[in-house]
């Protein structure tokens, strides 16, 4: 893999060293079952208790309201059927906005199916929530709203906090969750000052493994499980614990520095918006303000997105059209924020981690020049 | 962790090298996202494929039926509920044993509180399920039924087969479920002998990672997804796969012998039966006949199973109470096996892995010959 210049590090991040050798350890010699009565057990049920401690300290939580999930995608899942379940005898309202993850979105879908009613707050042109409008929303019915902290296609970053205390002003019962997947371990993150009764996060886009998410679960909130059995996650998450993925998780944690990561990072966007900018026929989709640096989405009129991002893979250059997770599909972010068809079909969206370097913004622009000189326009 | 006798291979197992190498290639080199486009990610993809065909090709399924979950808790979730509610409309009724693992009957509970009927057949009193007994519970309501296939306490193994194919004789539309947790690598399977359209299991079982488990389903058999996004696993579980956790789940795949294993674990199962029936007041809870050797469950009269558990562990000698799952709680499965309070507060369940030497069980003898010896009888 050495030679790569990998710029999405919104769809995965290359785990780091401490979590692999946490992981490491952890199959060597932590691979007791956490649920199992002697030390070998208790071993594991430690480990997984300091990793615990370690992400509830960084948050500004209790170490007893971290989850430990199979993925991001299962701790928004979790979070929103299980506060819709816990909540239904109160009302069927869901307020959230129409660009969030699939993971939210069809979850919502899927909630629509089962009787309850949702709203899908569109963002404004600049990709943006507007809070208030947001909040006008919510009415006595509403018994839960889920926005997320940054867009995973614009980097944007939503009023969280202004909406929590907002939709808590309006009707203090209802339960506010926030997919802080792409936000965790980049920004700044207090429960307190964000408002929020829960939180999404996942291990792989912060340098740990995949297949770990994160369920912040303040302890004033109460929602139904999703997968039941041996009780374990106090009776929230059944199923023995990955240890070792949790272990992982944990050291990834440990590296973060966030303000000296977001220095440099901050760097390197301003760094690309300049050279991009010599490209001509480039448009930045992502918003000038209340953005984070780790994600810049941009089009490259009449050039298609997949013919770029092939280009760019020949050069070993990783980007993508959009999130992961939509493979290639139109991205229902920018069309939510009223793109044309022809910038939409031309986004690219480019992520960096604190493992790039200035020279990999060269070899883009580099390459990018090289595609726009020598490929068919659309 | 050297110099321990393991004996609790049926709550975990010891991963194994390969499974570990496999996980470490997957963190260091396939580390991107599988649904991204360009070839870093399709490396991803062709791993966990590569994966699946090594399971299908054991069990007798197409790689297409294979599915990738976060537990075997999950897997059992997911074939349950998704069954539940892709067939609701035909009708309501479950039929179970009531000596399943708590992630299917706690799965069935949920489900009896969400409008359907769950039957719970009781085991016989050597532990064994009778087969017309079972089938004689199904009617035309009746829409699903799970049977594990080895008893994760007794090692009973269950007449899954029969009971499928007599499912599906009284009613051709029936989804047949099997948790094979236990089963899977263990006990040879093949998924058109044994009848079933959903069969899970587990990695960690079988010394490979915790946090991954498998679900067999058949493509003739729909089902409803769990967990909702970006449509990963053909739309059944989405969230980013772990592809380290497959990849070594993939290494503990390849590195099973089962007939060899077996012949070798069936040889220390005998040895610890004749061994321990010189302690006297010993009498062995597993069935005597159709039973897997891997679990040998045993009541040793006047002790607490706690007391004797710490006892044996303060020699490094660790085996269970019951179930990891239950933490202590007493066993379910003995008590609907209908033996008296005095025999399930005193059960152990010793359980083998290929790992295991015959002196592992002279250890166990002479720590229990000097337990029964020095402490103090309930």
């Amino acid at each position: 893999m050495s030679g790569i210049i990998y710029l999405d590090n919104s769809a995965t991040t290359k785990p780091c060293e401490t979590a692999i050798e946490n992981i490491n350890n952890a199959l060597k010699t932590t691979w007791g079952n956490p649920s199992s009565l002697y030390d070998l057990g208790v071993d594991s049920e430690v480990l997984i208790d300091g990793v615990r401690e370690d992400i509830s300290s960084i948050i500004g939580a209790d170490s007893n309201e971290i989850y430990f999930s199979g993925s991001g995608t299962e701790a928004n899942n979790l979070a929103l059927i299980g506060a819709a379940n816990a909540l239904k005898r109160r009302g069927n309202k869901i307020v959230t906005t129409s660009v969030e993850h699939p993971s939210v979105l069809n979850t919502c879908k899927f909630l629509e199916g089962n009787g309850f009613e949702v709203t899908y707050i569109s963002p404004e042109p600049d990709g943006h929530i507007d809070a208030e409008k947001f909040i006008s929303a919510i009415d006595e019915k509403t018994i839960l709203v889920s926005v997320m902290l940054v867009n995973n296609e614009t980097g944007a970053i939503f009023p969280v906090s202004e909406i929590a205390f907002g939709a808590k002003e309006k009707n203090k019962n209802i339960i506010v969750h926030s997919d802080c997947v792409q936000a965790f371990g980049k920004l700044a993150i207090d429960v307190s000052d964000l408002g929020c009764d829960l939180i999404s996060a996942s291990a792989h886009k912060i340098h740990g493994p995949k297949g770990i998410g994160i369920l912040y679960k303040s302890k004033k909130c109460n929602i139904k499980p999703l997968i039941l059995g041996g009780g374990q996650e106090k009776g929230l998450r059944s199923g023995t614990e990955s240890v070792p993925l949790i272990a992982g998780l944990g050291g990834a944690v440990k590296e973060l520095n966030i303000s000296e990561a977001n220095k440099h990072v901050e760097n390197l966007y301003n760094y690309a918006m300049e050279k991009l900018s010599n490209l001509g026929d480039v448009v930045v989709n992502s918003p000038t303000q209340t953005r984070l640096p780790y994600i810049l989405n941009i089009s490259v009129n009449g050039f298609r997105s997949e013919t770029l991002l092939h280009f760019l893979e020949s050069k070993k250059i990783y980007v993508s059209s959009g999130s992961a997770c939509s493979k290639g599909k139109g991205s229902h972010v920018l069309t939510e924020m009223g793109l044309s068809q022809d910038r939409t079909d031309s986004a690219l969206r480019i992520s960096f981690s604190k493992l790039n370097k200035m020279q990999d913004i060269d070899a883009l622009y580099e390459a990018l020049v090289l595609a726009t000189k020598t490929l068919r326009r659309k």
